[in-house]
C-alpha cells in the first residue's frame, strides 16, 4: 500500500468558496451575517472535485491512500477573529469528513485548526477532539503563525502551545507543521513562506526540550522538510557548538520530514542525510505545482517517480510508502491492521 | 588563486564591542553620549586578532583572499534608529579598511550599510560610495529585513530600493543579501533566519522584473541560496506555472549562491543543479559552525574540502574558485588583474 501523507483538497467544489466569500464579506459588513448559510454541496459535487483530480492522479501514479486535509493556503487564520476561523475550520473539516465517507478507501482527514493570532491554542484542542473522535481523522494541521507572515506567536515550543499538545498526545495524534498563505508582501506562500516554517520549526525543536516534556509528540515537516536536509551539516554543527545531543537524540524520534520535493537531486539528498524512519512520502497533490517538467515529462509533484529511481531495499521502501505513516499516526495504522 | 567571498571579522579585537557596548548604553541613558569616543585598536590587536583565526585557517586549508565584511549577527539594524546603525557601520567599515590595509593579499573589503528599519535606502547609498571610492572596497552586504525579524520592509524588488541599486550599478558592486540577527523569538539566527532571508530572496527576485529595470545589478545569496537548490524542481515548477521565464534567463544573470553548506551531500547537489557560472566559493569562517564534524574529523565550515572532492574540470573549478568572483565583483577582478 502506498500512503501519501500530504494531500489538500484544492479542488472542492465551488460553493465552498462561496461560503468563505460570504464569510469575508460580513467581516467588512456586518449586517450581511445572516445571509452565509452553510455550503449546500451534493454527493456528486465531491465525486465529480475528485474523480477528475485526485482520484485520478493517484490510479495514474498508482498511489492508494491520501491523507488528506483542507486546502492549506485557504485556512488564512489572519483573516478576521476566532469565530471567523472556527467557522470556516468546521466547515472545511466537515467537507473532509464527507470525503472521507465517500471514499474510505482512498482518503483519510486531517483537519485544519480554528487557529488566529489572539486565539488560545487551547481552543484549537476542542476542534482537534472533535474531528478525532466524531470524524474519524487521524492528524491534524497546525500553523506555526497564525499572522500570516508576521509571526507574532510564540514559537512552537513555548508553553503557549501545551494546551494542544496535550490533547494531541492524549489522542494519540501528530501535527503536520503547516502555515497558510501570506499576508506580509516579503513572503511569496508556496515559494518562501512554507520553506520557511519549515526551516523555523525545526529550528525550534532542537533549541528546546519540548520532547522531554512530550516525549511521544510527533510533528511532520513538510516540504521534505524546507532547508533542513540540504543544510543538515549546518544543523549537526549547530546542535554540536550548543553541546546539544546529535540530531538523532534531539528530534529525530519526534520530528518527521516528507517527500514534497519536486526533482530527483532533491530527492536523493534527503534520502542521502535522513534516517530512513523519518521520512514519509507526500506529494502534495493537487498543490503548489502542477505543471509537467520539460526535462523528464513527467510532473514535478509526481514524487513517487523519484522515490521509485532510488535504490532502497524493499524494507526501507515499505517503510518510506506506507510503514512509517502508520507509526506516525497511529491512528491511521489502527484503520490499516489487515490491509498493509 | 583560491578566493572565499564570504568571511566576517567575527574575531574583530574587543575594543569594537566596548563602542558598541557603550553605544547601546547611550540608547537607554542619553546622558551617556559624551563618553562613547571612537574605539581605540593598535594594528597589533588587529594582526593578533587575524593571526590566530582567519589567517591560520587560510593557510592550514589553502585560500588565498577573503572577501571581507563586518560581523554579520552584529550590524543588529533593528537597534536604536539610523544614526545608531550609521555610527556603527562607519566604525565597523573603517576597521575593515584597516584590516585590507593591513594584509592587502589576504583580505577585499564588503561594506556594512547604515540600515535601519524608517531608513532610507539612499542613505545607505551615501555609506557605499565611501567604503568604494575611498576604503577600496568591492561590495555591500544589504539586509532585506533591518527589522531583525519582523520583515516589515518592502520586498527587495520594490522601487523602495531603488535609490541603493542605482549606486550599486553605477559603481559596478554586487550585494550579498544578508540579514543579521533576530529580534523575533521564533527565528534562530543562523539556524532559521539566515536561510529563510536567503530564500525569500530568491523568490521575490523570481516574481518581479527587477533585473529588467537594472539588467547589470548582481546579488549573491549566501549559505548556498538558502532552500533554494534543495528546491530547484519547486523553484522551476513556480516559475513555468506563473508563465515566467525558465530560470536561467529569469534571475541566473544576476543572482548568484555561495558554497556555505556545511556537509559533502549539500554541496554535491548545489553543483548538481545549478549552473557553474552562478557559483562562488565561500566558506563563512569564522562564522556560524566552528566545531569539527565527528563523521569527517574535519571543520564542518571548510567547504573547501567539500569542492575539491567532486569531480569537476579545471575550467569549472577555477570559474568557482575566483573566476566567478571576479565577475561578480569587478573591482576585485581589476584589483588582481595579472595576480590570477
Amino acid at each position: 500500500m502506498i500512503i501519501d501523507c500530504h494531500g489538500h483538497y484544492t479542488t472542492a467544489p465551488g460553493a465552498l468558496q462561496t461560503f468563505r466569500d460570504a464569510q469575508l464579506a460580513v467581516l467588512k459588513d456586518p449586517s450581511l451575517v445572516s445571509q452565509n448559510g452553510l455550503p449546500v454541496i451534493s454527493d456528486d459535487q465531491i465525486r465529480e472535485s475528485l474523480e477528475k483530480a485526485q482520484l485520478r492522479l493517484q490510479r495514474e501514479r498508482g498511489t492508494d491512500l491520501t491523507i488528506f486535509s483542507p486546502r492549506a493556503s485557504a485556512m488564512a487564520h489572519h483573516i478576521g477573529d476566532e469565530a471567523t476561523s472556527l467557522a470556516w475550520s468546521r466547515v472545511c473539516n466537515d467537507l473532509i469528513g464527507r470525503v472521507c465517507s465517500l471514499y474510505p478507501d482512498n482518503f483519510v482527514g486531517v483537519c485544519q485548526l480554528p487557529q488566529s493570532p489572539a486565539a488560545a491554542p487551547a481552543n484549537s484542542a476542542i476542534e482537534l477532539e472533535r474531528c478525532i473522535t466524531e470524524l474519524g481523522f487521524v492528524g491534524c494541521n497546525l500553523n506555526p503563525d497564525p499572522s500570516g507572515g508576521h509571526w507574532t506567536s510564540p514559537p512552537l515550543t513555548d508553553r503557549h502551545w501545551y494546551p494542544l499538545y496535550e490533547k494531541m498526545v492524549e489522542l494519540d495524534v501528530p501535527a503536520m507543521v503547516h502555515v497558510s498563505s501570506s499576508c506580509n508582501p516579503c513572503f511569496h506562500a508556496t515559494g518562501a513562506h512554507y520553506l520557511n516554517a519549515d526551516t523555523t520549526a525545526f529550528m525550534q525543536f532542537m533549541t528546546s526540550d519540548l520532547f522531554q516534556d512530550f516525549p511521544t509528540l510527533r510533528f511532520i515537516i513538510p516540504h521534505g522538510g524546507g532547508a533542513v536536509p540540504y543544510h543538515w551539516g549546518r544543523y549537526r554543527g549547530l546542535a554540536q557548538d550548543m553541546k546539544r545531543p546529535p540530531l538523532s537524540e534531539l528530534v529525530l524520534h519526534n520530528v518527521f520530514f516528507d517527500t514534497c520535493v519536486y526533482h530527483l537531486p532533491g530527492i536523493e539528498l534527503l534520502f542521502k542525510v535522513t534516517p530512513i524512519d523519518n521520512i514519509l512520502f507526500g506529494s502534495e497533490m493537487v498543490g503548489a505545482v502542477r505543471g509537467i517538467d520539460p526535462e523528464t515529462g513527467q510532473y514535478f509533484d509526481d514524487t513517487k517517480r523519484y522515490i521509485d529511481a532510488l535504490p532502497l531495499s524493499e524494507e526501507d521502501r515499505a517503510k518510506v510508502f506506507s510503514g512509517n505513516a502508520c507509526k506516525v499516526y497511529p491512528r491511521l495504522g489502527a484503520k490499516l491492521a489487515g490491509r498493509l
